[in-house]
């Protein structure tokens, strides 16, 4: 009987840990497998052999619970890319999985993880090492292609929905003309972004302009449809990429770096910062009131507005990578297909993880509208089921009460 | 029979509506007040005669929910001061509540709203005006003399304390050191920032540092605190007051203006950027991974994470208020003090409006501690309380679902 091993890679989410609570909790339901492995901070913790006994750290159900209640990444993370051709690396990899007696292997993250979870599967096949690799998605950016959508992303967009809600109710107290610009996630996608467009209701307007990175930005057009929103709007909203780009390809909030601070040190400032600098100095003769926000990594790792929904699916997502690898499936990657919209329906795909790594999903230009200031309603009709369902995150005295593992207990080869 | 009049003031807060709803409530409740008015935007809308009935828009039971559970001013706000000396607008103010039948003026508000009130009442006494003047306090900076705390002040230190759960977690998910640094709300006085102490729990180390207003900042002291902080923690959390100064009295992020960024605009940048670019070029050779993250205005709206024992407070605030009113009071504020601790228990009392107007209460120094990087045990008791309980917003396929008053039905005086 073989053990598992399963790590997480990549940036944070809110639902990267729920999928690591179904996955084990499929793995403790089932006969073949023997032991859970997690690895630290994913390949670069494995490659130092930093390994824990999951199974022996999360058992009861509110171990379970709070795991899946608490956002980023319970193993911790990496930026590490494997090289593409085999190398001593692969071989390191190999040796650790013989070492542990590891059959199963499980790797929940991004692009960049789901092409290391490829290129090992093949290796090992290759090897004649009978060790699956199975895939498990998850990015708040819902860049992955192949998957209607991915864990992570719902929460994501659901607390980025809410803030602006809150927002616009924020900048709208005042009765003098004001603008504030929001920034948001997603460098080359605007999932995320578009997702600021389920504030609009019970009567509230805003977002009034939405900009997303997967169309080129004007600044001589965006002044010009600000004003024009002011002509109507006593205060306007604006939802902007962080990863807007000109039209010549250069990132807007580029423009503004070279800038030195009054200790003579760089300044850093994000794409709402500059384009509130824009406003301010153009519109209105530099009296408007003008604010940018940057609710920065809080997108991704808001688990108190988490979404219900998201978090099932990536439960569930990590159970089915536990059932493909036991049905002996290798080098594939765990997808989401959306059967029906309403009422909302999805079931789970395997998907080759070769078809998924290094690709991209960025928004259709056809969900784009209004000279890429707005989105489409089959933009809301695709957004809305991901928001619906709230979570029972645990509260102690009305502060979150989030899990955290032993990292200090590793787990040596003649301990099996 | 008189008619009451309730307006809003300042900057928004989560609780400030919770204390109109519990006036309101109170208001209805009684024989001796007909009609209940608002006033829209304070007193700037007041003046301009923008009043709405209240009573005729908030009606069900779900309407007072809906309004307790909705952030910021429902009834807009204004920034407006009056003048020291009773003048022209004393007068007019005077002729519209005689023309709307108001004997009693509820302002919610901070410090200058209570000055404003104050002055009222003490004008329209002198008048031999039957007008009952009476102040509601709310400040998310808790910065008001004579009360224990303010409503607003434990939600917004609730979303401070959990947004810094949430980001510690993030940032310390790669093997790699780092420094955060988190800017918090607060020009003066540091409560809210040091609300960020109570995520140090569950074996969460974080925030490991808490600069307040209240100290000056040194800002080569900052940088060794850090890297000593760096020998024992991988990835260091700070939290800083937006207020911080200087030896000098300068504010900290003062030091950053003058900056120009690519497009010729100047440059806006909070004070955790500045400290980012200081760790950034300063320690570690510049390769030391730094972020700044700047929750804005979420920290004063974020109703999703309100404090229910905030909340509850808002709303009794409320309808003391007007008991006080119809007992005859005038020129007060409805203060809250705390009776015991554990178990949790507060009474309201009146204070003299004049007492708390023009006053600020910041953080007593012999609560912050090592340095000036921390606060004690009693700031901790002194805050665990305030958090407690939490609230029944109301979501709609998930999101949140917001009052908004019908502002264009205003009422005439002959419609009385």
């Amino acid at each position: 009987m073989h053990n598992m091993l399963i790590a997480q890679s990549g940036g944070p989410s809110p639902a990267i840990n729920a999928s690591l609570a179904g996955a084990l909790a499929r793995a403790m339901a089932s006969d073949e497998i023997n032991r859970v492995f997690g690895a630290l901070n994913g390949l670069e913790g494995l490659l130092k052999r930093q390994i824990i006994d999951l199974g022996a750290q999360i058992e009861t159900v509110k171990d379970f619970d709070l795991l899946t209640h608490t956002p980023a990444m319970a193993l911790g993370s990496c930026r590490f890319k494997l090289p593409r051709q085999a190398n001593d690396i692969y071989h390191q990899v190999l040796q650790i999985f013989k070492d542990y007696q590891v059959g199963y292997f499980f790797y929940i993250g991004g692009n960049d993880s789901m092409d290391t979870a490829d290129r090992l599967s093949a290796f090992f096949k290759a090897q004649g090492a009978d060790i699956k690799c199975i895939g498990i998605p998850k990015t708040v950016d819902n860049d992955l292609v192949h998957t209607d959508h991915t864990p992570g992303f719902g929460s994501a967009a659901r607390f980025v929905a809410a803030s602006f809600s809150e927002i616009m109710i924020d900048s709208s107290v005042y009765a003098t003309p004001s603008v504030t610009i929001v920034e948001v996630m997603g460098r080359n996608a605007g999932w995320l972004t578009a997702s600021s467009v389920l504030a609009r209701a019970h009567g509230f307007t805003g977002p009034h302009l939405i900009y997303l990175p997967e169309v080129p930005f004007d600044p001589a057009a965006f002044l010009k449809k600000v004003d024009e929103k002011l002509a109507c709007e006593t205060n306007v909203l604006v939802a902007v990429s962080e990863g807007v780009r000109l039209a010549d390809g250069s990132y807007v909030n580029k423009a503004g770096t070279g800038k030195v601070d009054g200790f003579g040190h760089r300044a850093l400032g994000g794409v709402a910062a500059v384009l509130e600098a824009m406003v301010c100095d153009n519109l209105h003769g530099g009296k408007l009131k003008t604010r940018s926000v940057e609710p920065s990594v809080l997108q991704r790792v808001g688990m108190h507005l988490a979404s219900g929904t998201d978090l099932d699916e990536a439960r569930q997502v990590g159970a089915v990578a536990v059932d493909a690898a036991l049905a002996g499936h290798t080098g594939m990657m765990v997808g989401i297909q959306r059967v029906s919209n309403n009422p909302y329906l999805v079931r789970t795909e395997l998907v080759p993880l070769s078809a998924v790594a290094n690709h991209e999903r960025t928004v259709p230009l056809s969900w784009i509208c209004d000279d890429g200031t707005n989105v489409t309603e089959e933009m809301v009709q695709y957004l809305r089921p991901l928001f619906r369902g709230e979570t029972h995150m645990f509260f102690e005295d009305g502060l979150p009460h989030f899990f955290k593992l032993d990292k200090t207990r590793l787990v040596q080869p003649q301990d099996l």
